[in-house]
């Protein structure tokens, strides 16, 4: 399993692929991205690919959607720590997320959204990463209720439903390219995120 | 610009058509559907395709989309009918998009996401339809807050969030193959329409 972070010990090429595979997944999917636009926006060539990834491009978009992953998740971290209430700290994540959006033209949205859709009973391997990505966003918000003294079944929930409206938000905000949908969700979540405190957590 | 209002005046070889291009569009997104599987399962040929769409393919993805917005649009229409509260209507309507997710074996998610993540910035005909879509269903929303007396500016943007939140935890409950992360979204949007809603018209 590639993380960013093991890329990052080994860059160069494989770098490259992952990071190139990553953004082009993010755009059009698993199945539009073809391998040989793949190597050349990469810039490099199909025998470097099949050297890092005997699998082809099938294993090397398993590692994409692990980049992906982390991609989010440095986001997720900073809008997380940016608050001590949970609340606060949801809502700035969704204003970090529309920053982005705004600033990639709005291409850039979730990195694994449109390849989880279309490999949902077809490509396993592919649709456990995505589903683990999702899993990952979910407890990284949980920790942070956790912390604050949320009980970690309504913890578990919220966090599902924080990042599962935030999807939902970004796919919204990217067709109707604005950033109203994100701000909306994010304002909602703080306060759903709130009532569900009691006085000596709020 | 073909609903399925309109198609069904027109029955046969290019209902079969729409159909099966939402159906496809669907699981995989617009480029994954290539012209002969669909024409194939559709059980048409390629002229009739241009008989009935001279723009070819992408003249029947709007219409697709427009179809795809129609069927959601049902589905929404009797959850949302189903409770005079529009709290318990939100819930039945999680509920409902849950029941037909596990009947498809999570491969029918939302007709229009796969196909909306694709176009963006790229086919702005296919781009407006599915921005289309996504309003209208969230106008359903508003229509019902509104009946219920919540202020317009209240009742449009939670009805941005409902909609963006049942569009998430549906990729979600569709990657993890399980209902629960709709059943969760349901319950936590039931309370926070609640939430507004003071007591005159709870």
């Amino acid at each position: 399993m590639a993380s960013a972070a093991t890329t990052k010990t080994a860059p160069g090429t494989r770098d490259r692929l992952v990071s190139t595979a990553s953004r082009l997944m993010q755009r059009g999917g698993y199945e539009n991205t073809p391998v040989k636009q793949l190597v050349r926006e990469a810039e490099a060539t199909l025998g470097s690919l099949y050297h890092f990834f005997p699998g082809g491009k099938q294993e090397l978009a398993v590692a994409a959607v692990h980049y992906g992953d982390e991609e989010f998740a440095e986001l997720l971290r900073a809008g997380l720590a940016s608050h001590a209430g949970p609340a606060q700290a949801v809502e700035a994540v969704a204003v970090l997320l529309a920053d982005a959006l705004a600033d990639s033209d709005w291409r850039d949205g979730c990195p694994v959204t449109a390849t989880a859709l279309e490999t949902v009973g077809r490509i396993p391997e592919l649709q456990t990463a995505c589903a683990q990505a999702f899993a990952h966003w979910q407890q990284m918000v949980a920790a942070k209720l956790l912390a604050s003294g949320y009980p970690e079944a309504e913890a578990r929930d919220l966090a599902a439903t924080v990042i599962n409206t935030l999807e939902g938000a970004e796919t919204s905000a990217q067709v109707t390219q604005s950033r109203t949908p994100l701000l909306v969700a994010g304002r909602h979540l703080a306060r759903l995120v709130a009532s569900y405190a009691s006085p000596d957590r709020a």
